[in-house]
This record gives structure tokens, sequence and C-alpha cells, in this order.
């Protein structure tokens, strides 16, 4: 029912504006565009909108170097905007500055999403936006070709950690399968995504582990790194992102725990639990917030003080 | 036809050894338990029978700690004899010298089969043996339980390496999807197999980083260990499968090595590529093998000495 009302209102326009979140994602960035090439197939004016900029990961998609800013609004007078994998209306950045009185669909999948369009289509159990792109792609009756169809792929590879997350589901698995018949190379998709770091990335990797310790017969990792090895390493900002999960994909441990000074007195703190301890809930205690699985805070002050003040919350749970 | 042909022995069969290769693997492991789970469903007295011992990674599997040795050939006198898995006899080790005249079919997916059954079933195109055992089992009609589906899943899950190799296909996937509804968890499954390794493992990443090196344009990188190194982690061997991964996962890098000290005078060399080097001729060159994108060989002399001689080597394809 809300799939043919968001063709009937595509059907309806001419000038579409398909939009997303800020500090964009494999899911976000591969929706968007695969919606983008599936609207021009029919001949529509489809435009990528985005208020940042696309990661260089995710450049080779096609479409992928034709993103306008939100000033773009000004250019053309759209008939209707897309969002796409974006919970609120302030995740869209200055593009909500701009719909105005236009048509606004929202397609997502998060469960906290605000249902802030005319139209909402809203799906919590797709692992991905990509998969609820799919399915309109598919019931607006358009040929999904290798293109869109390594947009989709991208979308649900990046948001189900390679199918591994529990939002992977047997329709995850089937559109996957789809795609492939469509012309996408799963090894060509990963190699891009996946064995794409930058060096520093690596070197980083080396120079935490250094710092690797073990607490509560070995149920804690910690892994820390200064902002003198940071800088040692690259002069900007690198992406640590992932070396949290080397200290939790050991086994008998529960919790892990990595340590970031990024000022001299504040210590950005990532956790990671494997089983039963709820780690949002010791972020939420300093401040910040996350998932049980997956979550992270700040707290002032140094490393070590840092390292003994979560310590100590995570001992209060194991 | 050859399925027909497998299931017709089977079902004139009552006591059945499933067996295969040394070294196990989990597509190995999990196609062989699955296919002992669904035969005891049949009511025959199904039993595995290895010449080696299930690594403790998949001892979560079910049946797993109810692995035989060869010398129970002598116990039971078994109908038929089913190789998972294996290429040829040899890599079936003791259990070869126990087969005599009994029927043996050979269920396999390797493009190298050597045909050593009665009846051999050898699918080149299924992502790994556990698909094909799949298939079989429900062309037998027998119900598809848990258990069987975390075997199943568990093989294919690691010889698709989480569904990214070129053998992934449509059908692996449309798999995996039927054992999601029969009760897998991803979530699980990857946690058992992927956040489980021994802390000496990562602490051995983190030394062995320390040497990362990168040669013509930042297109070949290094990474080495000496034998001193690897005593000061552990005593045993620790498990340095996946350190050259580090390597070859960086932006721009088309040639990953890995050198590992094995003795005072010999280094082991692991090789990657990314999209064009044939790692395998490299590896050739020095008594080793492998495929076009992973390969391997021992070289005698210092670790700076195999690194010369491998950078040459490289340097001729690069």
């Amino acid at each position: 029912m809300i799939y043919e009302q968001i063709i009937d209102v595509i059907n309806k326009s001419s000038k579409i504006a398909v939009t997303s979140h800020m500090q964009p994602d494999g899911d976000n960035v591969g929706s968007s565009l695969a919606l983008c090439l599936a609207l021009q197939k029919l001949g529509k004016k489809a435009v990528f909108i985005l208020d940042d900029s696309i990661p260089e990961l995710f450049r080779f998609l096609k479409g992928a170097r034709e993103v306008e800013k939100p000033s773009f609004f000004a250019e053309i007078d759209f008939d209707l905007v897309i969002a796409m994998d974006c919970g609120d209306l302030e995740r869209l950045g200055k593009v909500s500055q701009f719909i105005g009185n236009t048509k606004l669909v929202n397609i997502d999948h998060h469960i906290s999403n605000t249902k802030f369009g005319e139209i909402n289509l809203v799906e919590e159990n797709a692992s991905a936006t990509a998969e609820i792109a799919y399915k309109l792609i598919k019931s607006m009756g358009i040929f999904i070709d290798k293109d869109i169809a390594d947009c989709i792929y991208t979308g649900i590879v990046t948001d189900t950690g390679m199918f591994q997350y529990s939002n992977t589901s047997e329709e995850t698995h089937s559109i996957a399968g789809e795609l492939i018949i469509a012309g996408v190379s799963p090894s060509d998709i990963f190699a891009r995504i996946y064995q794409n770091s930058p060096k520093e990335k690596i070197m980083l990797m080396g120079e935490a582990l250094k710092s690797l310790e073990f607490f509560n017969h070995d149920m804690v990792s910690c892994i820390s790194i200064s902002k003198a090895q940071l800088e040692s390493i690259a002069e900007e900002d690198i992406d640590t992102e992932g070396i949290v999960n080397l200290g939790r994909d050991i086994a008998g441990v529960e919790v892990a725990i990595f340590l970031k000074q990024k000022e001299p007195n504040v210590v950005k703190v990532s956790l990671r639990s494997k089983c039963y301890v709820n780690v949002a809930i010791i972020a939420k205690d300093f401040g910040g917030g996350g998932h049980v699985r997956a979550a992270g805070c700040a707290i002032t002050g140094s490393i070590e003080s840092a390292k003994q003040q979560i310590l100590l919350a995570i001992q209060k749970q194991i």
C-alpha cells in the first residue's frame, strides 16, 4: 500500500531530489544512488543532494561523483524530495532548510525514525535501507542493472557487517543472491570496501596493540592510544574504527575497551561486548550512548584515569 | 541422477562411516557432521571418522565431540563410506587403509578432485561441500533442523570467507537464507568462529606490525616476525594465518608478503595479491605453490635474504 503511494507520487513527479544523512556510510550512499539511477531510467531528473561529501571508499559507485550540495535546491524547482536512511530531519543537515512545502517521502529502516515525511516507508526489520530501495525499484518494474545492483549490495554488506549482524534475514540473502545474478561480483565489492585501508590505519593498529592488556581473568581487554602516538603516525585524524574489535575478538573476552586520547585531557572511549554485558548502560553513565553490544563516551582526564573509571563500571556488570 | 544413486546406496545401507580430510576446516567438519546428523535421523548408524582432531573453534557443532579415530573401523562392519570435501584418497590419512572393499561415495567441490569413489558427486561450482550436503539432505526429504543448519552454515561461511570470495553464488545466498529460516543465528555463529582468537594471536599481530614496510611505491607491503619474537609471546606454535591480510588490505597495495622465521635458517613466506599479480607463479619458483591470489613457499636463509629474493621476484611481475 505504501509502496503504491510512493510509486504514484514518483509517477506524478519529474524533478526529484534524493537526499540522506550527514556522515554518510555504505547504506545511505548505496540506497540513495540506487534510487537515483532507477529514477533516471524512468526519465526523471533525479539528483542526489547531500550535506556532506561521499567517502572515498564509495566513490566507485555509479553516480557517486555527481552528488550535489544543499544549495543546489536553488537551481531546480523539485516536485518531490525522498529522504533515504535518515532517522530524523535534523540529520539531513542544511538540506532540511530547503525542503519547504515540497512533498517529502521518508524511506528508512531505523527503529527510531520520527516519521517526518508525508509518506513514511519505515521497515524496521530490513537489514538496510538498500533492501527497501531494492524492493521499491523492483515494484516500479525497473530493470536492476549492474550499477544499481552494486549500490544496493554495498548498502546491504556494510549495514550487515558482511551478513553477520542479527539483522541479516532470509530476505537479505535472497536479495543478495538476485544482485549476484544482476552482475555484482562479491569479491570485487569486498576488495573495494574492505581491502582499502589507508596505510596509517594499519600502522596505528600495530601501535595501539602495544598497549593490549587484560583484566578480570582475561574477560576484559583494553587497548589505548595517546595523542602523541596518533600524531607520530599522521598529522590528520586517522580512522580508529575497528581497533576495539581486535580486543573483542579474543577468546574469553566479554568486554573490550578502546581509549583514544583526543585532547591532553579528553579520552574517547569505545566499548564492545560479546554476549551479556550491556555496554550502552556503562556509556550512558558517562554521558555517552549506543547499543547493547557497541557504545561509546568521552571522559575528562588522563588515559589512566579514564581506564580505571571504565574498569570499575564494567566490574559492576561482569 | 547422481543424487538418486547416492540416495539409493544410503537407503540400502545401515552402517555408514562419514569421513573427510586431515587438517580439518569449517567446511569439511560442517558438511560431514551435517550428513551424519541427517543419516542418524533416518535411523542409520552413522559415525564421523577422522584421522585428526576437530579444531576447538568448531566443537560447538552438534556431534563434534563424538568423532572417532580411524581405528574405529575395526569395531563396526560398515556398509558404506562417504568421503566429504576431500580431493583425493591420500588426504583421508589412515582412513584410506580401512576402506578396503566397502562401497565408497565421494562428495566434494574441489576442481582437483580425483574422482576416487565408486560414485562421485563433485560440483566444482558449489561454494562449499556443505552446499552439496544441504542439497543431498533436502533431496532425501530429511527435515533440516537447527543443528544440521548450523553445521551447513559454518561450512558455507568459512569456505566463502563470509560470502566474499568469488565462489559465492546466488545459490549460496539462497541456501544461507533457508538456513536462517531453519534457526541459524548468523551473529552467534560469527561470534563463535571469528570472535574467538587466542590472545597470543592478537598480541602477535601487534608484534608483527612493528615490521610493516612498503616497497615499489607502496604497491608491495612486507610484514615479518622472527623466531625470537614468536617465542617471546608463546611457547607453542601460534596461528599466524590472517597476518598477511593486514598488509594486503591497505589501499594501493597489490602484493603483500608475510615472512615467518620457522627455524634460524628457514623462513616461511606467505603471499597475497589483490588484482593482477599471480603469486602462485612466484611461490612455485621457490618450490612452493597455491592460488593466483594466495600462495606460499619456504626459503632457506635469513629473513632479510628471503625478503630480498621475494621482492626481486615480485618486481618482475608488478
